[in-house]
């Protein structure tokens, strides 16, 4: 395998840090030449320090200075801002664009990375969230790749390796349930953000916790996987396996399914993508059958858990809905995680946002970006 | 996809029959020159007036002139004897060979259609159980594909589709358990030919049934799983599964595994086999995760189910142990299925006819096919 030059976008989080460590594993398959952060100056620095990048940026541009200082001894070239971003992505050495970015910043890096022949390997969900059917068209009009991260598009992706010319007839993405699995709407009421960061399986970000224990995540995935691959809404499902095991399903026209399965451990997925087509031997932890007796799988329960119903109407409504979905629901999340709404609010607050923003049927990228932030205006004013 | 153009040995048994119905849902893509049977001359006669074959064989050559009586009339070849069936898959039309012959009888008519480049869909055990080294050498000499009909071989394949490059750490091949799952020695010393034929989960011939219900089945699939897959005997696990829901799973060398999942029925696995790599929409019953809210695995019982075990010795100990294995098991499974020996007793015929017969390191074809036959002699003489 040839030595692959990574750009990782948002080195600082969960899956950037976690990126990191598989890179470090791979030195004669993967360096990495780029790296950057929001707003996590120290740590960027520490990263920087250790893997000697050509640029990085931090986009808070406060925290600039201190990052400059720190690194342009060792010759690093340091930038700030989102702009920072569309530039850095641009860089000839770079083969991928790791996009691990939390939230609808992810959007523009993306598309200047694919505009300038870039694989892709995609943790920022928004990137398809908000602008799916755009991006789709960019991957298929640069002919780029597009290789996910999450571990359940990353399970569909692995499962359908050699199978292009066979179509899909369903896929079901596996859900954890989250903290509040089999709870009704009353307890729901009453719980706290505490309980909500504490996820059975995952070891992630807070709002990416929060909407899994909300079910939005699995919402967002589902809008994911529709662009990913090229699916009707109707051939996706949900089903909760509360181990976490079987990372996705899919289902071919001849009945036939296959799974992608595990323990639940980011690295995996990273490393998938990282190195595709060559699978690496590694030294994470593998499953056991004799530690799980049982793997088991309930109804996604879409009543209680409204979000999930709201993703999947969103999808079905089309045009600018699910871009209109995920900016209330970052708001939502923030004003949960504030103690400004209910856990059952943010349902709340995601359906009022979406009747009082009006429906565009068919959104530019410039559109979508708009609407994006009209409509955390409109939803952080209804947040009582 | 071109029409194929295929054989079936072993047309009027559980596999063959079965094949025969896949055949005939797929018209423009299927189209059978040859059917074969052992004995079952009234089912040869009428599957030949269905489908109108180029040939028949019936092996029996008591059975040779009522088939001939019957089929001549509609310008059909009809054969005899395993002379037969040597001849009619080197048939010029014929891509694919179904081999669903039951027993060591399948062996030469695979190797024929291999010497003149037919695909083999294997669904004959102890092609690959007796001889499979050389088996192989002759696949990768001429050049063709050997797939697999076995529905945990076939899972195993399916989970490998466009993996060729990404080797191989683990295999876990799937039992049902069978009818006698979780049962002790105690239980077993008492058990009926008529509890050993219930299979809980799939409607096969009684020879394999039986040798579910002691796990032979499932160690001679250890043993076909080592050479088609070429893998070594630690790399090979049996793991109870009582739903057979999963089929079998693999492990790559990243920790990542993929399993093939769908209701138990045969007719999949044949498509699949008959089609590849074009993967045909069907009407067969779907999975549903509703149906199966837990699937669950427990650790194989080599202890109680000896057979498992003797089938491990056998490859680990290498030349033509499993060749002796098989036959002696066939002996004693025929033993068991006239009431001469109890159903412990055919793990003790086996060990005590395998005791008997020197090791032969480099067996050739012909060796194995004359230590088949002695092995048969030895336990025959020793069923008491």
């Amino acid at each position: 395998m040839k030595k692959k030059n990574i750009a990782i976008l948002g080195s600082t989080g969960s899956v950037g840090t976690q990126a990191l460590d598989v890179i470090k594993a791979f030195p004669e398959l993967l360096e990495v030449s780029v790296l950057t952060a929001s707003a996590n100056a120290d740590l960027l620095i520490a990263q920087a320090q250790e893997f000697k990048p050509k640029a990085v940026v931090i986009v808070c541009e406060d925290k600039y200075t201190q990052v400059k200082n720190a690194l342009e001894s060792l010759g690093i070239t340091v930038l700030s801002g989102e702009k920072g971003l569309e530039e850095v992505v641009q860089y000839n050495e770079i083969n991928m664009v790791l996009n691990a970015i939390v939230g609808s910043a992810g959007l523009r890096p993306t598309v200047k990375a694919i505009e300038h022949r870039k694989d892709i390997a995609l943790a920022n969900k928004e990137t398809l969230v908000v602008a799916g059917a755009l991006m789709m068209d960019l991957v298929r009009q640069y002919d780029v790749a597009m290789l996910p991260v999450d571990s359940e598009h990353s399970a569909i992706f692995q499962c359908l390796v050699g199978e292009q010319a066979n179509p899909l007839e369903k896929i079901y993405l596996t859900a954890s349930g989250g903290p509040f699995r089999g709870k009704d709407r009353d307890f729901l009421t009453t719980v706290t953000k505490q309980q909500a960061l504490k996820h059975p399986n995952w070891v992630m970000g807070a709002k990416i916790t929060i909407d899994s224990a909300s079910l939005m995540n699995k919402g967002l995935e589902v809008i994911e996987a529709k662009w990913l691959f090229d699916l009707e809404v109707e051939q996706i499902d949900v089903i909760v396996h509360p181990q976490s095991i079987i990372h996705s399903v899919v289902q071919f026209q001849d009945g036939s399914m296959k799974a992608q399965m595990g323990l639940p451990d980011m690295k995996l997925p990273i490393q998938n993508a990282l190195t595709y087509p060559h699978r690496q031997p590694n030294s994470l932890e593998r499953f056991d059958f004799m530690n799980y007796a049982s793997l088991t799988f309930e109804e996604a329960d879409k009543d209680t858990f409204r979000n999930l119903e709201l993703a999947y109407q969103s999808l079905r409504d089309g045009g600018d809905r699910p871009c209109v979905l995920n900016a209330a629901n970052e708001v939502a999340v923030a004003a949960f995680l504030a103690d400004e709404i209910s856990f059952l609010g943010m349902s709340d607050l995601i359906e009022a946002t979406m009747c009082q923003q009006k429906m565009v049927e068919n959104p530019t990228l410039e559109d979508l970006l708009a609407i994006d932030s009209e409509t955390r205006i409109v939803a952080r004013s209804l947040v009582k």
